[in-house]
């Protein structure tokens, strides 16, 4: 089995890798992602597994029973700019692994099991995370989706349709229909498990806000420092604010996406927009985060002559997994533990729409994720694969 | 007199100006900036003044005697990005307003008086500030200057030979060979003039310094706070430091421009660039700013476990305008206030090439300049006029 792993991890990881700084850049329907995609099918194909997709590009592959509900499990394969290489891929992966295990052991599915791969989970190219999931789902209407646009102006229809696909097509997905549960193994992202592999309580509440600072713009040699409406100073205390209340609230802020006018090296801004990305245990706990640190910009702002408009881009409130088939990972998994994460994911969306749903987490010994240097041990990821089969026979069984 | 400077005012204030905005951007070489030339060059012909041209596309346009060293004066017609009407213009504008009150008066100048536009003063296009100036007094190399980029990666010897300029003629300027004095006329930057009319002192030290803030790309939702490596913080605490720093020495820090990587809602940023323009009414004054910014910025880089690197893109000492010829002006005007700037001009290129060079500047009641807001009163700029008139006068008589 471990052969089999390994060799996929490393046929994967190679593809799309930048030679020098290491990461990756998948975003949906882009040259890379897409080369990645074929690779999966390319596997699924060659396990005699029934690929099957829906119209916005999600794919399920069937083995066992070839009708009825069953047990799929997987991840994505897009990744975030410069991510790493366990995001997403470390799951699709080791849905494959644990279905050749499974055979290797003569294990017979009594329903179906499906190894899936959702599209632009991360959002990276059209802003809108789990984007696959969410229209699969009915979550997303098609319009909605196919208007969105990447950062140069092509809209989710003009990527479907240079990809060959129909926009005609997207819409609520018949995958789900026979998806019983889901199983999304994922590489754990912040330090929090000790374990080789943990189970999934909760996915935290996640708000993304932009921020608007508005001044006016100046000539930087001339205007005398007190004369200044300056969106840069407002912002960046409102940088630090973040940081701080997040601290103490013990919750997490980033502004990790900027945007200057005119953005000259000579001219005091006339404005700023920056996005923040924030996330908490509990919805009271992100809300009043929020309010400490527009509290916080309106205080500076005032200070400044400038201005701070908020917008609440998007809120999505908890994700508690079922507690019966959470514990019931657990208990097959000889107790292992129990943690939640900040961070969204496919399996969020399919739990919030009713599917059972439960995620496994493999242990990433220094939290970074998002990063190049995102990285799990080979033997905690042999420990998910396992676990995954384990998991797969029991329910399945 | 007063109906010539309106209209033409009028008319060359229309070109080019962004109807939602108010603002203007004539970058060097765009089709807003040739279309502000080429009525430039209308205005002298239909004045029956000697328009010449040397290889950057500098403009003199001559009246009196056909050889000799005279009295030049003028500006530049490119704009920051998002600038206001007055900064450049009011320059040019007010040179052929003078000349047409001196004819008007019967005035016969014993040496020729010159009319400049000088190209991409603002260096708004390609980064270089007075890139006309400087090339045009040998103080740039063609080749560098050829070679210099805009921000979509069109090169300056394309982009004059899309204007159908050739490149080759790019070098130092035989416009200079005749420009015994430069006398520059412009819209006062800071709130510093009281009286409508003022003589300048000087031009303060200026510094651009690229500060590259260092860290670790990271997941915005799951990385622990204590974990992260966020440049963001640092450039923020930075940025907050530089104004500090700034209003305790009198002396001006801005940080305008930034770029951020990999700029994603969802990711700690791996990498924060960004400009520090500084200018002090000294050197030691602006090195001593530069230092106490630089320390804090590593202090602070210090607590993040980030880097901080700083590079001097640019660094122009002060020029002193000569005393005897700034005085001879604040004579002829009756005693008008003298006055240094923290912007840089054409004619502190000129000054520094050892052409005697002065600067007349008219009152800017709010300071606001490289904005659409930048201002100045129609009475002001009719005085600008006079005293431009009358300083001619004197020099050329």
């Amino acid at each position: 089995m471990s052969e089999s792993f390994e060799q996929l991890w490393t046929d994967l990881s190679a593809i799309g890798r930048d030679p020098h700084t290491g990461g990756y850049r998948r975003g949906g329907w882009t040259e890379t992602e897409r080369a990645a995609t074929a690779w999966f099918v390319d596997q699924c194909t060659s396990r005699g597994l029934d690929v099957q997709s829906d119209g916005i590009g999600n794919l399920v592959a069937w083995w066992g029973p070839s009708t009825g509900q069953g047990v799929v499990t997987g991840s994505h394969l897009d990744s975030v700019l410069d991510g790493g290489a366990f995001d997403g891929p470390l799951g699709v992966v080791s849905a494959l692994a644990a279905v050749d295990q499974l055979r290797a052991e003569g294990f017979q599915p009594s329903v179906p099991i499906g190894v899936g791969a959702f599209v632009e989970e991360e959002g990276s190219r059209f802003g809108m995370p789990c984007l696959g999931s969410r229209v699969a789902a009915g979550v997303l209407a098609p319009e909605k989706a196919l208007a969105l646009q990447d950062r140069t102006g092509v809209t989710l229809s003009d990527a479907l349709s240079d990809a060959g696909v129909d926009p005609a097509g997207v819409g609520p997905s018949p995958l789900l229909d026979r998806m019983g549960t889901f199983v999304e193994l994922h590489v754990e992202q912040g330090r929090a498990l000790t374990a080789p592999v943990g189970v999934a309580s909760s996915i935290w509440p996640h708000g993304r806000f932009r921020f608007t600072f508005g001044g006016e713009a100046n000539h930087a040699g001339t205007t005398l420092m007190e004369d200044r409406h300056d969106p840069m100073l407002t912002y960046a205390m409102t940088a630090l604010a973040a940081n701080k209340q997040a601290r103490l609230a013990g919750a997490r802020a980033t502004f990790g996406r900027l945007s200057v006018e005119p953005n000259g090296t000579n001219a005091v801004p006339s404005q700023v927009t920056a996005w923040l990305d924030a996330r908490a245990a509990s919805t009271e706990i992100l809300d009043s985060l929020l309010v400490a640190i527009t509290r916080q910009a309106a205080e500076r702002a005032e200070r400044d002559g400038t201005t701070v408009e908020v917008t609440a881009e998007s809120v999505s409130p908890v994700v508690d997994f079922p507690a019966g088939l959470r514990d019931r990972l657990a208990g097959v998994l000889d107790g292992a533990p129990i943690l939640p994460t900040g961070a969204g994911h496919d399996a969020g969306v399919f739990s919030d729409a009713g599917i059972p749903t439960a995620m496994l987490f493999v242990r990433n010994p220094t939290g970074v994720s998002h990063s190049p240097a995102e990285h799990a041990e080979m033997d905690d990821c042999l420990a998910g694969v396992d676990a995954l089969a384990t998991v797969l026979k029991d329910l399945a069984r």
